[in-house]
């Protein structure tokens, strides 16, 4: 057992946290008025200058695409190797951009990576890992229950040598972004099948007629621009056949093997939230004077922050572990230990920014610290990517499966 | 004992809550798109003609200034009286204006009520009674722990006939109102007093020289408009020395003459949230069916709706207790009492609005249902207001006066 | 609504407390030590002299049979008027017997008033109310999920005048004792009928061939001595027909009958137990000092204190109402009130108790101070009258069935 | 970064699991009745024949002194190849001892392993290896609050070639063991040195004149016997100064030494106890029927069961990097790990065990299934090797000291 990164590593860190010293922490102030002078003007949906300036930076220092496991693309890291790079990249919420590592293109990535044809791929992949596009997954419907997929109810349906499209997504992440060139759509094109096998995924190229994004929904007051999580109907969308990937009814297949990969990385950026919520408590704490004295010497902040740093480091633990086990036993064998990383790290890092709220007073819940900020991300992924009732359904089924059939224990 | 309302409060429940069946529900989605138009007409920070359409109706209907107990201003009902009435304002969140029963106003009302001169009274609580007016309280400042009142650092400084004001204040509420007339400020007058004997309370028309409204700032990215929480700079600002309230350094009497009720009146609204999103979630549970059968039949949630229902009436039967203890004994016996509702009630409707949300999945999350701005409204009490950790010491030290000096008891 | 106690339970809590100060404390320590010379003399289930020598003393002070509302027998108090008084009994574990008032007598006793004939009134309840014996109250059964009611499957069959009664009980609380002299049983007596209808109450003398009183059962270790709770076998039992209570097949309409207040007195006991608990850790941190000072100047001890102090005011007025909600509506009308505070008591008492051991260090553990019995008794009452579990479902059904049939709410 | 166990560890592993299912579970019964047996014939405090027997074959099987690291003696195991020894040795309560792994040896045996001269280890820690003594160790007073270790107060004077040792202790584990021959005790020598160098550590042989052990101490109602956790008051005891440890004031110094290693493998097997509570806690869900279905299948289990599983394993690997911190770094370099470790742990073990008596109903109170005594053992470790809070503060002023002196941090 070791517990140490590796040497490259342990370099790519050094790297990135230099980066951040340098180029991401100064600029903060700016991502936040570039946003806003763009809102005046008129344009709040427009990428910003800043992340644009700085992915060739970014580039240029290696940090780029840094996500891929087991592919010829991308940096050649493994999923435990990506996860302390991903936390540095979670400190800052529009970061992860600036290395072509943000949702939801690193999990379209990896589903065109796995999934698609070399023509898809030329198509598709080359131009999202050089991020010269965007793109968006459109899965969550607003009429069922999709935390249930086989729920979805988009119909696809083949005509001739087309697919056509009907239906109504939301939460389609990144659908706001003027550059998402590509949605990747899940439906249910075979109703007849059994219900794992009924839905495909199809591609589908902005602009097609019958797509017509939606208002950018809300989470708490957030819009979350420029990159926007939109409602997205299909409205008779029709596109050719070939635009289908890997075959009709194997929908579910791949979002298996892609919502895994997904949901780890938004809890490895989590980690990295959570700790930077605690660094930006224990300062305002130690800096703070109430009744006489520092307020990180008065009445339950030593708890709380012992707590925090136990729950941060038990999280992390368990979330490197599972990257490491999706590393050396596939994503299907990990799967229970990446759903108990989604139900532990999104309320870990809720419950720590909340303290970090508190600490700050007012202040914590304006937004000249990032606290509300990280507190809408960290909450939406207590929904997002599955909610956390049925991950823990999920999870307890795999362990009540290890005792049966049921009969008495030894002693019991 | 005699857990029943008054026949006079059962009436005045009655036709409340028909007015909301009338006047308030149905008016829910138009006050929303009617901010968004006033956005969209770039007049975002203006009253809304749907709240001045209702107030007429609501004095016709004798429900009006419900809040002002031992006054003979307002309908004469005493705080525990009040209570169940503020608990049905609370259920939509911009209602409470309405019935000229909305915060800052109530307790400013109160203050002019109990400290001001008949002169002082008849220029500013008259209209604010009539609701011709609107006003803001300037306490909580960017630069200190204003959670320890004696921080606070605004200067007003006597200069002839008038007092001088400089200084930086925020969450000012009620300041980004068009209609706002009056700042209630509270300030250090007497930096050599004792350190509770230091501050006074000064009126501040509108329009002051000096006086300048800035931003209103964001709570989980909510502006809270037309209402506003804004920061305020006072610059040199000159108002008469009979603008003064009370007496130079009684301020903190005041204070606490002030911030009780009002502290009460905003976990009484509370409750109606807190009961209003448990609605709200047994609905949907109720509606909603994946894997097969309703959501409501599945784990978690019949758990979650006791503990919700437990938790609801625990806080509310506190609540009324307080507000008893208020009319009998009077504000300042009742302030552990106070103390622990604040304690209690923010806490316990941001754990059942998170439920809530959790049930609604995104839905929940957005602005079709009221939960974000229910979340953002209880999560901002437990700060406001004084946030729980100083309340809770608070109490914990009347508590322990009882068993002073420390012996070792019978047994022990 | 009106939060005062009437002036005769003034009268009585007064007196109460005066007698705990008099005759209960002082004798704490002489309780224990009497068990434990019994025990060294081999006779550790006797009833200890120190409660004989005190029950006078209370029939004399007129505080005996305090619990009996709506009836002719006992002290003529309501629900609402002896929860006081039984919280005061409660912080002593042994206390509430010295008055007459312990479970699962008073249980037992009001089940005979409402339900007995005369004759077996005149037989058993006579004594019981003059505590001249005891009984033992048999429903717990080892083979089934006895939280499920319907599962308790003793054989009750009729035999010309007899009926036989055959199985295994266990938690029969009292049966330790020598004076137990009647047990209540409930059983199956009529296989074929609605699940709600099959079972049968019976009375059983003690010392009826084939009953046989098994070994106490420890409770975290404890045996309770010299009441216990105890593993009981009926191997045919032979009574008279007319021991039957009210009529075959009405066993669940007394169980309701008899739970309800069974329940909600054990919930009353249980916040004197809290109260005394949040006494002790006060005395103790203030007596102790670590580090330089006191104990309760430090860390998260003023949070905690805080805490227990409003969760025990939620939790008695939650309590006080279901009393009277009782009183005024009857015990079905209010099984939703007394399952509330069936879920919240215990979970309160435990964690408060749990605070002030972790108060007490090492002390806490032990038994100098009575916080491991305490605890022995909160936990226990998780599951004793039905789980937590079963408690929230049936409570949320309730709330549920509110919202039925399902349908959108406005907004919603 | 590699999470997979050593070989050797594996192979210890399976070795060590078929022990437990040829010779510890199939004795589980037999341990309680020897111990029942023994008490009824008047000797409750005798070591059992069941642990006696299974030693030689523990010690055949090369499952003999798994515990310590960086030694010459012992199996030459590191910590983190112990820790998963320590865990499944966790299950049974008892087990521990069979393989000479039981506390409070293990510590002791580490104390004289690295600070004891060699003819102090060759009179005590060669028998205490070969399992032909038991030692117990005095630490703990009931007169000062122990957490600081400072208040420490026996006093220890120097008398000619003697020392002599006058004071009182309690919790001293194992000192109701006949076999106990050693007794290292801490004590308070040179009262005017810096408050960390005043005390000193003596060894004082079993049966030294005025060493008197008094009565074990319950925990809940548990007396731990045959082991027993023991009141000892030292009268003059008189030991050649040749029996103090490593010099005069340095005792804080190896107290630190001693307890963190104490500490982990207390939490190491908490981790097996609590594996054990949620597989017993599965099967009993599985195998139970109530209102018509498997209990495992109802409400709120799959929610619990899937907490525990992420609660466990999240602990685990906190546990194990700590154990590998301690061979990498050194105990003192990881005793913030290791007090994080204590903080998890005890409260992880306590819940997981709660839930899991909450599934068993009332025989989840009684001794049936170990729940109740693992209860204990998991609650008494929230106090003992020092409380909660403590462990806290020592952690949050670690995690401050990162960010002091103070200064905003970027953004902030």
């Amino acid at each position: 057992m070791d517990f140490r990164h590796s040497a490259r590593v342990d370099a790519l860190r050094g790297q990135l946290l230099a980066f951040f010293e340098t180029h991401i922490y100064p600029n903060e102030h700016r991502f936040a008025e570039e946003v806003e002078a763009n809102t005046q003007a008129g344009k709040r949906w427009t990428p910003t200058a800043v992340i644009e300036e700085l992915k060739p930076e970014a580039k240029a220092a290696g940090l780029w695409n840094l996500f891929l496991p087991e592919s010829e693309h991308g940096a050649g890291l493994s999923n435990v190797e990506y996860a302390p790079l991903a936390e540095i990249m979670g400190r800052v919420p529009w970061a992860s951009e600036v290395f072509n590592c943000s949702a939801p293109d690193t999990g379209n990535m990896e589903v065109l990576a796995r999934y698609a044809t070399p023509a898809q791929q030329a198509q598709w992949l080359t131009p999202l890992l050089d991020g010269s596009i965007r793109s968006a997954f459109a899965m969550t419907e607003p009429d069922v229950a999709s935390s249930d997929g086989t729920n979805i109810a988009l119909r696809i349906e083949r005509d001739g040598d087309n697919y056509l499209l009907d239906g109504h997504k939301w939460w389609t992440s990144g659908a706001g972004d003027p550059r998402c060139a590509l949605y990747i759509v899940l439906g249910r094109s075979n109703p007849d099948h059994p219900p794992h096998q009924q839905h495909s995924v199809v591609l589908v190229p902005a602009g097609t007629p019958g797509l017509k994004v939606g208002r950018p929904l809300p989470v708490f007051g957030f819009d979350d621009a420029p990159h926007g999580h939109c409602e997205v109907t299909f409205d008779g969308v029709r596109v050719p056949a070939e635009n289908l990937l890997l075959g009709e009814g194997r929908g579910f297949e791949m979002m298996q093997g892609r919502l895994g990969p997904g949901r780890i990385h938004h809890c490895m950026r989590l980690i990295g939230v959570a700790e930077r919520a605690l660094e930006l408590m224990c300062r305002r704490l130690l800096g703070r004077v109430a009744f006489g004295k520092p307020v990180a010497k008065q009445g339950v902040w030593e708890e709380r922050i012992a707590d925090a740093r136990c729950r941060i480091d038990q999280a992390r633990w368990l979330t490197l572990h599972a990257a490491w086990k999706m590393d050396q036993a596939g994503n299907k064998a990990a799967r229970g230990d990446i759903g108990a990383v989604k139900i532990v790290v999104p309320q870990m890092a809720c419950d720590i920014i909340d303290m970090a709220m508190q600490a700050f007073g007012g202040a914590g819940l304006a937004d000249q610290v990032p606290l509300a900020a990280f507190f809408m991300q960290a909450r939406a992924l207590r929904i997002a990517d599955g909610p956390d009732e049925v991950h823990r359904q999920a999870l307890a089924k795999l362990e009540l499966a290890r005792y049966l059939p049921p009969r008495e224990h030894r002693i019991a």
